[in-house]
């Protein structure tokens, strides 16, 4: 896998009847954040009840009844997939008993300061289950002086807690919805029956019919109780500086979600837009990789007037249990996910736009592919700018190693990918394609400047190791 | 599932080492033919072995280890998926043993005599463990006046078998790869290291890095021995009257795949083409339903000189597993497979673009669902002619009631769907979209014009009841 | 496994209510008559249903709801262990379709002509898909000649099949149930509220609370349809000469049964009994492999008056799966299922008392046990005749070279195991604990004196070949 | 299930190879001590591994390859079963991180202060993540004050721990093993290769061939490391008071172990002598409920001179997933279980042995199956006094409502249990059946004299709810 990973999606449901199943099937519009593994926890006013599973939804919840998780409060969780050993111990919603009773913990990003706060709590005797930022989350809500205060979880989320969080706290008769101080990453609340449901991203309400209100606020938590919804910031607003994922809009959401005050189709449209404009050719088609590339691809190949074609299909069926019976030897010979339709590139200059481009394996092997099938000229347009610094908030790119435009100028990676040309879109064409101010963005893996100070040293250490503790085998 | 069900895709592979595994991956690529189970029948020239199980490969060889299928022949087979109970005794390919030893079929199509040849072998003792049409050719084959015959199988199905077939035959040491005299299914043949391979479509050599060398001809029979490749045909060649069914174009075949003579994405662009002049409007917007959609969509976009955009996100975890944990009510309601990207078609002229059109029930909520999100006008193109009669050749089309076309007029089907303009193309505008000549398809779907004798009507019956002799429970 | 395996166990239920949870029940009780794979097949009238797995009862149907098998007539099997690749395909009943309709055949026994007659019937066209005696007798039902007959099965069976059987066959309002002319298996028949119960052994009917009627006569067939009960017998009854399986009594049916005329239990304590008598000798306990040997040494302590005490325990958790995580190596230095409780051996003379001693294998480590245990002498005492023969009539006996006693005198045999003495009861022991007259029993695997003709060559070859055919891979 | 449960089963491997294969056989051998779940953890030094699972270790264990539990250090835990939800978030051996790094805990017992640390820890700032003991014993260790012990475990589980356990702790590069001060529960040393092994019962040992050294005594401390074993005490020696559960040689230990001093069979057919001359009785037969009732049946019988006989016979293959697919109203009505011998009964006077009688229910349906079988009377004698008190250290006998001899006269019994005469052993029976002195066994279940404090309220109410906080459902 040469993309980049999301670290999850998660689900708050308030006060709907079947909440596990309106979670499941917002789950299963937010599977795009995280195939690892999956899991839903329920309150029905009284008892928890939780079921998780490795793979995907239908993997985790295979052959399960939904009906036995009663209730109508629900927070779910999908993660994103490794590629080594998996971890069941890791899969989320956490559920954890402290002084104030069963909370159940499901958290999209990544903390930046957590190796050091779980150092300090363990060396107060604290012990740990996971690796997850989650439970020393948990750990600071716990902490005696923590629980005194009014705002438990905003003190301990606005106070002690650095980083990228999008988080759905479940009790027994309470959700409560965090969007971190930058908004790295989006979390919006929508209206379904007598309830609430909040979502990573909108298609899980377009999934339910749900009405979609409002996107949670950078800094704001959303409390649902039986009197309603209570908005707060954990934060002085005044100190609130949104820093969007620009890479949300570009790769990990969906096309069909609207985030950040934008339809990502659309900033994706633009991006292709203006990608075209900067680098101008002339070439006989335009041909996106499916499907991260269709939304640029419409756009580059509108403001271009160059036509757009399919030529590649891909293959629906394509899994991760595919490699299963197939040797590797064999299996890294063929092109099992895209295939070329040659004579829609023969004798043809061609045009490709992907989504993104961070390692370069598959890219090298989709242009010898399309060269091979006879086109003329194969030129590279990317709708993002280069990959060269590594992102502390939640997404797990390459090591800085496998970066390709970390190591190489644009002119040896055309050599490398033996391609015409590469180009990539310009960080104002990028920013130029949505509808926010510029500042309003992170734009860290391309700039390497990072609107939070970076990570302490344990902490990105604790980053690259923290499946290292223990190894968990599922089967 | 509204659409019509394709019966089967076949894998032959000869004197390729690792034979399971090169069938394994060209089933791969043929599993939109087939979702219901999955047979891998291998001979290392002594014994033979096989793997069968029901869904989709991954599911079918999940935990599987393919190396131990071992052998340079094998045969591989993917079974459509059906809604019922699940029949683990048809699953293909059978083995059977005869006089002539183990024989192994694999088989795409529908014999338009089977049930009479059935009643025949059984008034003279044959016993019968499935309802597959298979059965019956190895029960004709083993008659020993048949065995006698210089050629077994091709006087078999030369003289005695009536339908559409393309089968695959595998013996110890030898295997037969045979097309029906009207070519009603395509087949071709590849050359991968150094043996061949045979499959239902050329996107299975691609899989494999197989080349293509050509299809196999309407009543060709390929015979793979030590000593080569032998051709002959099954009936005169002067009676060979080629009827390829077109709706492989339309709807079965992969786009990337080359079958009878034409690419089938060029064939679709063709018919968005004729389409679009067939019917010519005014519209802001061409909207493909993806994915079936999407070449007829371009095509159409360009002649009509309309922009292109995508309206629909496919989720593509959508699977067979899905429903299983959420309850028939609440799933009925939400749209499970296409979300519409809203701003695409908001105050906009939308036309639609689909493959086909058989029942109507996923497109009315799809018209809906445009309508929804503020189209203010949506018009429905469809590249293939109205269905209005059964297929007795190997297609599964809903029952004449619930052809939509077979029963209402355009106008009617316009205001059930709620939709402002619905138009099909012609039969001529579809025919002109292959490079073939017009009398070489098979267009009976669309003109109840079939190229062979109907089935008697102890076969159309069995057709319809074959499933009810035995309920074999799977789980 | 040193022990000979037993050839399946059958279940007939006709006209019960919930008729497959009275087999499934019928079956757990008869679960040591085979532990390879399990089937049921049920009949409401209309339509027939199966359900089949590989494995213990427990396995095949784990997680199945039994109401999917409706119907009030059912029958069931259960197969014995193979060592080698499982083969689903040969799971019984198997379910056929004939002139006469749809056939579910459950099988205990084995055939001595079944080779001769497959190969008849394929030279007349018949094609095979298992290697299972029970396919060949359909085929032979099946001819025209024998359809037309007034009583089809009973004569097939009379006439055209030889060998050992306890047949059900089960058709869609009617079931048979058979027994061979010599009677070499057990077959009961029990009454069971509205309807009837047939089965192998009567612990199913003591499992299900049904009434023990009488046993099936050898040689008579028992026709169960909705006028009631017709006894026939397949061949002239004066023709019929029992020939009771000695070894059911000695070793495969349980204790508790009542066959032949005799409780086991009994016939196996009466064995003790005379071999405390033959074979007098003074020790300080006598001891039994537990829980074959449990009945013979109760009744030689008895009869030898010398103490009975539990020196072995036996591990009621070794299962099929339990070799699976654990290396071979190392499985093999342990003692897996038996364990020595040492002071009850330290510093005796010990009797050992097994059921029987065919390849001695798992006897030499547990004399190894008790000797290192401390134990001063120990005597092996074996309550059945040294094992010499093979049998046709349904036991899979380890081969020739593996049976002790067919290479080794009694003198070696104390040699090898390296043990004090060796005696087994003489063959007018053996069959004088039994109630009926001497010359009723089969007793070929200790005499070589066959009550049939024996096996053409043919098939003798065939049933040690008779998996060579196809091996089917369950997973 | 009308038995008390125990609480587990542990096992601890030190530096010999393949610890994992060697930890499962041990708990192959300890299944009977726990069969809700099981879990290995291993390390090679450097790395910490597990894989845990429900159900039986062949079902937790199924297709697993202990080859991916690398090293010489293993810890392993077999887990009672529970009727009511699986709780896997409960599976031992816990692995947890605390500043000592991580550490795996596996436990056999249970604490009577474990819910008032629960909540001081809770009110200091501790999460929980189970409801498991194992998880407070830890936080105990975590405590910063706590960790400058130089003797860390020995300090808090001599000090600030209360109740019955038998502990192994792993960590990366040691193993400790701990019997608390009173030795409630047993736990042995043994010797294998390079190494050694710790476990429940010395049955483990016999399975590995690993030499018995000696038990671990109560309060004592075994720390193994590079440099060898170091014993201590964690509470003053003087102080130690012996008080062995008696429940373990009665009915929890295999009879073929040796705990406190004694091998179990031995005690259990003192224990039939001492009932057979504390109430005489004549009659035809003594027979025991088999597995159970067997030794002290043997010692009965020779100490009353009555012949002793098999009367019941034991399914084997009877497991959890029996009840599965049949319906309760069936199975209620059948033995599923135990079947009768009839002519073993029939006319006689009848005495059986059990081990004890706690709820009596599936006695009264074994004293019905004699009567019906013919037995003229019948007497139950059971080798330990009426259990009238429940135990907090360990057991998990019925609520006292279920037990029956907390309610009902010995007269009432007779008359429930439609039983000719039914009659206990003493106290004094049950004690002078053992070798250790008298005040060395805890008998409070039968005496109410508890050894250690009772439970506060609250660790005793959590005792009843622990399972409520959470409900993690496995499938």
């Amino acid at each position: 896998m040469d993309k980049p990973k999301e670290e999850c999606g998660v689900v708050g449901v308030y006060n709907v009847n079947k909440a596990s199943e309106v979670a499941y099937l917002c789950m299963h519009a937010l599977q795009h954040r995280g195939q690892e593994s999956a899991g839903i926890v329920v309150s029905d006013g009284e008892n928890i009840t939780s079921k998780k599973g490795m793979g995907l939804l239908s993997n985790a919840f295979a052959n399960f009844d939904l009906t036995k998780l009663k209730g109508k409060i629900a927070t779910g969780h999908v993660r994103y997939s490794t590629t080594g050993a998996s971890k069941p111990q890791n899969t989320q919603p956490l559920v954890l008993d402290y002084s104030e009773g069963l909370v159940a913990v499901a958290h999209n990003g990544n903390l930046t300061n957590a190796k050091g706060l779980r150092d300090e709590y363990e060396a107060h005797g604290s012990i740990f289950q996971t690796s997850t930022d989650s439970e020393v989350v948990v750990h600071v809500m716990a902490k005696p002086g923590h629980v005194a205060k009014p705002n438990n979880i905003g003190h301990c989320l606005g106070h002690h807690i650095k980083g990228a969080f999008s988080f759905i706290f479940m009790f027994k008769n309470k959700m409560i919805a965090v969007r971190d101080p930058n908004g790295f990453r989006p979390l919006s609340l929508g209206k379904l029956d007598t309830g609430y449901v909040v979502a990573s991203e909108t298609v899980a309400f377009d999934q339910i019919g749900a009405e979609f209100i409002r996107e949670i606020e950078p800094g704001e938590m959303l409390t649902f109780t039986e009197s309603g919804i209570k908005s707060e910031f954990i934060i002085d607003e005044d100190k609130i500086r949104p820093s969007y994922c620009i890479f949300e809009h570009v790769y990990f959401a969906r096309p069909d979600s609207f985030i950040f005050g934008d339809t990502v189709h659309e900033v994706r449209k633009n991006l292709g837009k203006n990608l075209a404009r900067e680098h101008p050719i002339d070439a006989d088609v335009v041909i996106p990789i499916p499907d991260g590339g269709i939304s640029a691809a419409i756009g580059f190949a509108q403001a271009a007037n160059i036509p757009l074609d399919f030529g590649f299909i891909r293959n629906h069926y394509v899994g991760r249990t595919f490699l299963n019976p197939v040797q590797a030897g064999r299996s890294k010979e063929v092109h099992l996910k895209h295939n070329v339709i040659k004579n829609v590139v023969r004798d043809k200059k061609v045009i490709l736009v992907d989504d993104s481009l961070v390692r370069g394996t598959t890219m090298k092997r989709l242009v010898q592919a399309v060269k091979n099938a006879g086109a003329k000229e194969v030129h590279l347009r990317i709708p993002c700018p280069p990959h060269k610094y590594p992102c502390y908030y939640g997404v797990d790119f390459a090591t800085k190693g496998e970066l390709m435009a970390a190591n190489h100028s644009i002119e040896e990676m055309e050599h490398i990918l033996k391609i015409d040309s590469l180009r990539y879109i310009s960080i104002e064409g990028l920013l130029n394609s949505t509808s926010q101010p510029n500042n309003h963005y992170c734009t860290a893996c391309f700039t390497g400047c990072y609107p939070l100070e970076n990570p302490d040293e344990m902490t990105n250490k604790y980053r690259m190791e923290q499946g290292s503790l223990l190894t968990e085998v599922e089967s």
